[in-house]
């Protein structure tokens, strides 16, 4: 029993391929030997004594790191964190918005999206990416988008976007930073999968777009430890006083300096190496995606695909081509006999390889800087392996419910008496909780929003098809439960 | 430039005896040859992936981790936190306390309980504990000021104390608990510093003490990576699903499992071999204590001393015997020709050994379950090397400036119109931000509060001792500004 976790990464670390965050892909020779990557353990690990600074209020060496982040990302403010992208998106909105302050939101954020919100009981206005037929992926935001909602909610104070997605989907980040710019609105972008943007041939980061805030896991795809991640702040919409106060409310007063010490090995690394690591990446990429091109069944998704996918996207053709950067690699089982799922369980169980995520009808492989042409080529070849085992059936489309309509808002129906009622005997009810689906962990339903007949029959398809749903304690398991709001 | 921090720690760690954080003092023997203090780099850093369970809404691996914790600590259930006791304060507090909602809260509480208090926009209602006259340490709490307290604010939800203090100093937490639960109020205890009670011959812990919630850092004392938490909840006034809920907004959705597995590893370490480590630690201790027993002019603060000490406490004696548990060495400098910075930079300076914190006539040494009888016996020599340079001066006196009067609430005082003031022509007037001094860290004046002719010039000295004053922004440079309230 002593010890049973660490005992299991033992085991696990040399067992099985990682095509899964974090980005260093335990490829400690990235560092060279005693690097970082190597080297830092629990010798290293100290507090904030003499010499080492403060990370709530840097004036030496995490000053230094601030300021190096800044210059390397191009962004006018860094601040490193240490409780990932979760602290930034927090801090970002807390800095932001005022109690009860109006915003425009993704509805495909992340969870801390939400919870920052909730945290300042937000009005909420959603902008609705489309979804892609046969897999559900969520496409871009749009800049018209983001103007019509901007008419609609002119008291809007922040615009919160996600790009890229989980599955690598990029907004058009400059039209929506041009558009918020001109109403004077500040753009809050969750990049958490795109600190290697900007670099080697990869797509422009959103700080070279224009935006305001920018929140990005390094671990996610560099180089650096779990749970790291940077806040850039430009332009003068978000004042940075704001946003390292509300850092210093939201991340711990005793941070650890093995996490900031793989912030400043990974910074140091993309200084003296950058430009032929992020080469060497992509190379690794394109061999991975030439060598995956001849698969018959299964699909890789590529760039510019999602709209030219069979079907179209679920509401008509889109307007925008979506773009997509190819760090991620989506594999499309639709029109397969398998599914995610059992795509991402043959790989683990067959070949040792780990995968980061499946939905119905597609799985995601994260590929980041420890990413070798060797360690890209084996999964391809595993692909293929399973690809020649693979058989066609007819292609099905993904049921893709409208947004609900909401009758109050977040917080009055977080706040507002509830009754906690069966789902079928929710059917008209405006729920007090909000409830999600995973993968891929977007929200179904919002607190305040009603529950259609055509959302409930939904929800009850998705949990058949083994898709979790989750309410604010937990996985629901047995009979669908959901809290409602009091009829007034 | 590159890896500058890591190349500093490197650097660090084989040259100085550390008697600060965290607790594992860079012992790496503690836990073994290849054990998870030396093992754990990043080549154990995953992130949730299939059969490493999920910090979030714990099933497997790291469900059994917390019964694990909760049975050794014995409490009702325990929540490993990687966001340090920051995250668990901010949790416990927004899980208990409605927007609005009352709060007992004890002075020298940490920032993040005030960050707490800020997001919830308590209504807060202060137990303030008396000063020693020749440190300024602040005393315990006892329960009949937390009585009388609940008498005065009949509507509070949680009563907030902080046992064990920065120096060591323990509440009456069982009269406390008694108290606060017979008005059915629910009692948090920030025991960050406390991780260690109630094991070997070490103090209670809150939580036997009754506490409902109890918040203890584990890097602070035990062996256990810098930024690990664990809070606990017991009883029935607190609700476990609205604590995993709130830590589920402040914490990283990607938790580092290098601090998960130390939090692992720790607690297998205290299940197989815990009795044998504390009586090691404690016997350490009595030979620091009883080696540092003979020092002429500095002096070491015992358990029962505080209110014995010279001057007796600020305001007036005490009528309850101040506790103090004794793995935090207080090194008191009072009537020595010594501040405790100096004596905190010549620990540095000519034995290598670094120090916790120090204050105007007294410094803090912290150990921890990786100090031996070796580094305390050491340390217990160097200053007795420094205690034969010494001469005695005459004692000098604390001014300890009464609770300023409070005009607004915090969150109305906050949200108000402001303007900055120099601190001179702010008297009379509402601060609309906080003001600390550290050391301690202790709030001098909060946003609601009045600044008094009398607190002016307690602020003005501070300065001219060297004593760093923080306000939101950072440390005050130069002239002393602050925010207040525009007149209404």
């Amino acid at each position: 029993m002593a010890q049973a976790l660490f005992e299991k990464l033992k085991e696990y670390k040399d067992s099985m391929l990682p095509m899964h965050m974090p980005g260093h892909k335990r490829n400690l020779a990235l560092s060279g030997p005693g690097g970082y990557l190597e080297a830092l353990c629990a010798d290293c690990d100290i507090t904030e004594i003499a010499g080492f600074d403060n990370l709530a209020e840097p004036e030496g060496l995490l000053l230094s790191l601030k300021k190096r982040a800044a210059a390397l990302w191009h962004s006018e403010e860094a601040y490193p964190l240490v409780n990932g992208s979760t602290c930034g998106i927090l801090a970002g909105i807390f800095a932001t918005v005022p109690y009860g302050g109006s915003v425009l939101v993704a509805r495909n954020c992340h969870k801390s999206v939400y919870h920052g919100l909730q945290l300042v009981n937000a009005r909420v206005t959603y902008l609705m990416p489309e979804q892609e037929r046969t897999t559900g992926i969520y496409g871009g935001i749009t800049a018209e988008s983001v103007e019509a909602a901007l008419n609609k909610a002119p008291d809007a104070g922040l615009v919160i976007v996600t790009s890229p997605t989980y599955e690598g989907v990029l907004s058009d980040m400059e039209g929506i930073c041009k558009v918020a710019h001109t109403y004077g609105v500040p753009v809050l972008v969750d990049s958490a999968h795109g600190a290697h943007l900007g670099f080697g041939s990869f797509a422009k980061s959103a700080i070279e777009c224009g935006a305001d805030i920018v929140v990005q896991s390094l671990h996610k795809t560099m180089p650096c430890l779990t749970q790291t991640a940077m806040l850039h702040r430009s332009g003068n919409l978000v004042c940075g006083e704001e946003i390292q106060s509300a850092i210093n409310m939201f991340q711990t007063s005793s941070p650890s300096y093995l996490l900031l010490a793989s912030i400043d090995g990974c910074i140091g690394l993309l200084e003296e190496r950058g430009e032929e690591l992020f080469c060497a990446w992509q190379e690794a990429l394109d061999l991975f995606y030439a060598e995956a091109a001849d698969l018959k069944y299964l699909s890789v998704m590529k760039a510019e695909q999602m709209s030219g996918l069979p079907g179209g996207t679920a509401k008509g053709e889109q307007k925008e081509p979506v773009s997509r950067e190819n760090s991620k690699i989506v594999l499309c089982t639709a029109g397969t006999n398998l599914t995610g799922p059992e795509l991402m369980q043959r790989l683990r169980s067959e070949y040792r390889i780990e995968l980061e995520m499946a939905a119905e009808q597609y799985a995601v492989a994260m590929t980041g800087m420890g990413d070798t042409k060797e360690s890209l080529l084996r999964f391809a070849r595993a692909l293929k392996k399973i690809d020649e085992t693979c058989s066609k059936v007819s292609m099905k489309e993904i049921r893709c419910p409208a947004l609900p309509v909401a009758r109050l808002s977040m917080g009055e129906a977080m706040h507002a008496e509830r009754v906690e009622l069966r789902l079928t005997d929710a059917i008209g009810r405006v729920v007090a909780e909000h409830l999600w689906a995973y993968p891929p962990g977007i929200p179904v339903v919002v607190a305040g929003e009603e529950i259609s007949e055509e959302l409930a029959a939904y929800l009850s398809e998705k949990r058949k098809q083994g898709v979790e749903l989750h309410r604010k304690n937990g996985m629901c398991k047995g009979e669908l439960l959901i809290n409602v709001v009091v009829d007034l």
